[in-house]
């Protein structure tokens, strides 16, 4: 069994998983907590290209074809992840057809995230983009009797800066372009007054589903 | 024979292979040609995501997992494409794992790509984004005595622009900007005098090999 040769591992906040560069030596599964998927250019300016959330197997495309990884990938809050080993988990891959067919449906929905992601950072704007994000977060909490939603931001503004493609300064000037539409922000605490207005403000069609 | 259900098309210029939202009846292979795989936003604006050269498959993830295309695919100059049916691609996939594995290296090269783009969308100026997308097109052409490389643009400016996640009058900043670096247009021509200087101007770190 492909698991037998698995650990969890405990990890703290802001620990390394991996480097960009490095060859891969375990297939990570997040457990619990988040990861983000950093990349880092000639001025040692990081970014996150995306968040990993419980559930999440990373970066399945080095892992199988035994490639440098293009990213790093390290904590945010403490988080449990599963090391499978990427040698056994190749050799299984290579004759067990129904592996490989979860993991072609794996590496699929990871290929359509990053779709997704170019797509927003070609045709929306970074306010339109930050609404859109919010709104994905409004989507897992609880709305109120009065129709408001209150989020949290999961990481602090800088980061999520990188994440929507954009400068913290962007950044509060799309929090401001928001406020129309019904975001007011405290720290890292957002309250959406009008889940309907947000929307507009998007300008987004209706998303192509999975 | 998987194969044998295929069928060879020859497409004019401009030729729609798919939209945006249409479920995959076909895998596209590219023999001969250039296609351009698009997004469009409630605007209608259009940007182009990726380009396909020949010998390309495209997009496997959405033909694997029978999902809506998230992007369009239109022919660029006139091409010839090899349709392979969805659903038997999918039948065999499902029983050979040797045909699983080499799915899954193709999807995890085209992977790889979407991941580069992100990195150079969040991490590099748009001057920096044509220089680099310059350098590749100089790789591939002859190199002068001289030391000058001349390429031709594969698609109107206009289209380019949307490929590097910038507007025209952006693009033709960026080409401004590279002037002291040697590069000269005319046209759809574009003449590099001196690569190193150019590599300079990119401030690229050495890729990350597949």
């Amino acid at each position: 069994m492909l698991l037998e040769a698995a650990v969890v591992h405990d990890l703290p906040a802001d620990a390394v998983l991996f480097g960009q560069g490095d060859r891969p030596e375990f297939l990570h599964v997040l457990i619990d907590g988040r990861v983000g998927l950093t990349a880092r250019g000639m001025d040692e300016k990081e970014v996150v290209v995306e968040f990993m959330e419980p559930g999440e197997a990373f970066i399945l495309a080095a892992v199988l074809t035994d490639a440098p990884y293009l990213m790093a990938a390290r904590t945010l809050p403490p988080s449990r992840v599963l090391l499978i080993p990427a040698k056994a988990l190749r050799e299984h891959v290579s004759t067990n057809a129904k592996l490989a067919a979860g993991m072609l449906a794996s590496l699929s929905r990871h290929y359509r995230m990053l779709v997704r992601q170019i797509k927003d950072l070609k045709l929306h704007s970074a306010t339109e983009r930050l609404g859109c994000y919010l709104l994905v977060l409004a989507a897992q909490a609880a709305t109120k009797p009065d129709g408001t939603v209150t989020v949290t931001l999961p990481v602090e503004k800088a980061l999520l800066a990188t994440r929507l493609g954009t400068t913290p300064e962007n950044l509060s000037r799309a929090f401001a372009n928001l406020r129309p539409s019904g975001v007011r922000t405290l720290g890292g605490t957002v309250t959406i007054s009008d889940l309907q207005k947000l929307t507009e403000a998007c300008a987004m069609a209706p998303p192509i589903p999975d």
